[in-house]
């Protein structure tokens, strides 16, 4: 199996991509397992996580990922992974700065699927 | 117990005033269990942990926390913290804004320690 650092530079290529082409198609990386998966502290659950990503109130979006870093989260193969970037929308020129970070557990099978899942705007003072 | 909203809101309090007081207090919070405590990718351990925050190149700093959120990351108690904020540092009047992961994992005797912990600042574009 690939190391963590590859796998987390691999999930974090895919999860954007996906997002910015057809953010309903995530809905397969947040499968439940044991506990719901979790966006941010209010929304969990898979159907609540991907009404939460369709309804943002924009059309178009591009991440451009500046840092990513991995770590392992445990001692089962998970991996948490903490993102910075940038992100336009629509016709919007000027990035905005984001945050996020994923936990991702392995799903038994080789793959893996989002455990957690946490994002925020960085606004500069 | 405390809910871990509670206790992510008590953990980051607690480090940022001793990070901003005396950051080599910080090691008692990143006690070995069973695996070495992460720093970032590339550093392991209380001792390397501890080298790396004390001769960060700067004397005097102070943490404004903008954002918290918290999520269980486990099923044993375990929570992922996610922090954007602000730094100061020395006399420097610009504050730069950084995010910051923690993992905390409980140390069976009703406290916890840090396991994940990594820390990048946001240069803004």
């Amino acid at each position: 199996m690939a190391d963590f650092n590859t796998i987390a530079q691999q999930f974090t290529e895919f999860y954007y991509n996906t997002f910015d082409q057809d953010r309903k198609n995530l809905a397969a990386l947040y499968v439940r397992r044991h506990l719901e998966p979790l966006y941010s502290a209010a929304i969990q659950g898979v159907a609540g996580i991907i009404e939460k990503l369709t309804t943002l109130p924009f059309e178009k979006v591009a991440h451009k990922v500046s840092t990513l870093d991995a770590q392992p989260s445990n001692e089962s193969g998970g991996i948490l992974v903490m993102v910075t970037g940038a992100l336009l929308v629509d016709e919007e020129q000027r990035p905005m700065n984001y945050t996020q970070v994923f936990q991702l557990l392995p799903d038994g099978s080789g793959s893996y699927y989002v455990f957690n899942d946490a994002f925020r705007l960085i606004y500069t003072g």
